[in-house]
């Protein structure tokens, strides 16, 4: 039995290589090579097969191709949030990039939760994607993904990056990120700046944090821990942290968000306690979703250029396919400050 | 050649059948019944081979699994925009019933763009899902989607709708939602309603649309085209809209919005003419996507139960794929209206 007749036998009910054959009374070898443009058929025969598949509405069989080529031209990608606008971007830039290269998305999503991620990540490797991109829950470690590099499947971490697990991995620098938002801050002439959101569990909650200390270290001023707020970074914890950091007794004048979304809700936890960002109070956020510069006042905020790190992510990972012997690369992409009209004068 | 033997050349460089048959000096048939936990295998040869492939990272491959059982166990989902919170919350609901009945998503967009459209679901049905949720571009006809129906791909509606498709649907009462709305505004004494965002070119904008006028003059309240701003529901259609109606000779005091994102533009653009919602406007949404209870004001705001649309179209499909000559079913959740901070009495 051939490859394509045990492809035809499976597709039941539908038209099949052998029923194009037996219409035009020839080989399905034939018809096959005649789809697929091969020399070796008479351009007459391929030109009567391929009108004939047309009209019947033959489907091109990847499960069939990926048993040729040993490929399946699937890429899938596991994140843990596309509810927040940043890693919908980011998402989306990545189905782009690999439909230009004719590649297509399969998609898996786990919060925050560990254990959702390994059953997601085992499923999305039954059906042999030819790579993953991934970008991991909290709290992930190499070893949760041993798994896949024991499979030989090329991954590319994106945003997240973990410890020691010799990946692919494309990010924004993330320390000089918050070294940008607190310079601005300081040249405001802020002195008391709040951290809101960011945690240990994820490597870009650990670099932000790194990044404010440091920042705050080279321009001499002192670091307290009661300014800082710890949490994943969404618009309630934004809500929360304003607003906790606000009833201090000695509160600050300035925040540096972990990322847009919470500065968002930090922008509206202000409000709860009658004070507004750009007139009484600074906030900066991190990321520049669409929305930052949509909002009133529009949000001051550390550009990742989220959408070229899922461009990049993709193209690494088609390179790694093509070549799975590359070492392993780390692109840090150089974040930008914007400045608009979250943040004022001390 | 068998079915397995196919997939095992197909598997260059992989553990294979062959290699676990190779080393325990059994048949790759007795491998590939034993992995599927065959009966007609001894317990004491299942559990060597489950244990060897195991350790040697055997993958089990679903192409090879498709090819016997003509199914792919993927769904396609085809979103016009998922950086909409709205889709992005929707496609998890799809995604998460999907998974829980062992499915995966292959995932594509294409924005508004018809032409996008008919490239992104050519390719999605190449890789042979078992079924397809859309939600299409505006604009799309039924002659769009004909070449999937003469596939006979089993294809879920989700939120917009196609006219004489005949294809199930699962979406809003939009009439009842835009009637829920007005009802609201008028009992705050409003008279002068605008209607912000929402087009003809696809079925929620043409039903919300209907309800709003239906709704005005159900109360007695004349129809001014002034009052109306047409575009897709998004940031920038709020943003301008509202600022385009108060520039008016006989500016609105409330309005209703094509979607949240609408209504989140409104919000901003209020404050640009140093208005301010819930104190002298009034804006209802419609969704009530989870950022619009975050909003300060909170946002009064027509709930569309998006996770529940998502959820029950993957059922639909589920059962579609099963039963392939159910009768087109069409499914309408009534919407509910969450009175928040947003509106105020005139």
């Amino acid at each position: 039995m051939s490859i394509d007749e045990v492809v035809d036998r499976a597709d039941r009910g539908r038209v099949t290589l052998q029923v194009i054959a037996g219409k035009l009374d020839v080989s399905t070898a034939t018809v096959s090579l005649a789809l697929r443009d091969s020399p070796v058929v008479a351009e007459a025969t391929k030109a009567r097969v391929q009108a004939l598949a047309r009209e019947l509405g033959y489907i091109y069989n990847r499960s069939a191709a990926s048993l040729r080529t040993a490929r399946t031209n699937m890429i899938a990608v596991g994140f843990h949030d596309i509810t927040n606008p940043y890693f919908a971007e980011m998402l989306v830039a990545v189905e782009e990039t690999a439909a230009e290269a004719g590649r297509t998305i399969l998609l898996g999503t786990y919060a925050e939760s560990l254990e959702r991620q390994e059953r997601v990540l085992g499923t999305l490797k039954e059906y042999r994607p030819d790579g993953m991109i991934l970008c991991p829950a909290g709290g992930a470690t190499a070893e949760s993904l041993n798994h896949l590099t024991a499979a030989r499947i090329p991954v590319v971490q994106i945003s997240r990056e973990i410890d020691g697990v010799g990946l692919d991995f494309v990010g924004s620098d993330d320390e000089m990120g918050a070294d940008l938002a607190i310079g601005h801050l300081v040249d405001l002439g802020h002195t008391r700046i709040a951290m809101i959101g960011g945690n240990d569990a994820i490597s870009t909650g650990r670099a932000r944090h790194r990044g404010y200390r440091a920042a705050l270290q080279r321009r001499g001023l002192p670091f307290d821990p009661a300014l800082v707020y710890m949490d994943y970074g969404s618009r309630q914890t934004g809500l929360a942290g304003i607003q906790a950091v606000l009833d201090l007794p000695d509160p600050p004048t300035a925040a540096f968000c972990f990322n847009d979304l919470t500065a968002f809700g930090a922008l509206l936890g202000l409000r709860h306690r009658m004070r507004e960002a750009g007139v009484d109070f600074s906030i900066v956020g991190c990321d520049d979703v669409q929305e930052a510069a949509q909002w009133y006042p529009a949000l001051t905020t550390v550009r990742n250029h989220h959408a070229e790190m899922g461009r990049r992510a993709a193209e690494l990972l088609i390179e790694r396919i093509e070549n799975p012997d590359l070492p392993p690369r780390r692109v840090l992409i150089a974040p930008e400050l914007i400045v608009r009209a979250s943040t004022v004068k001390r």
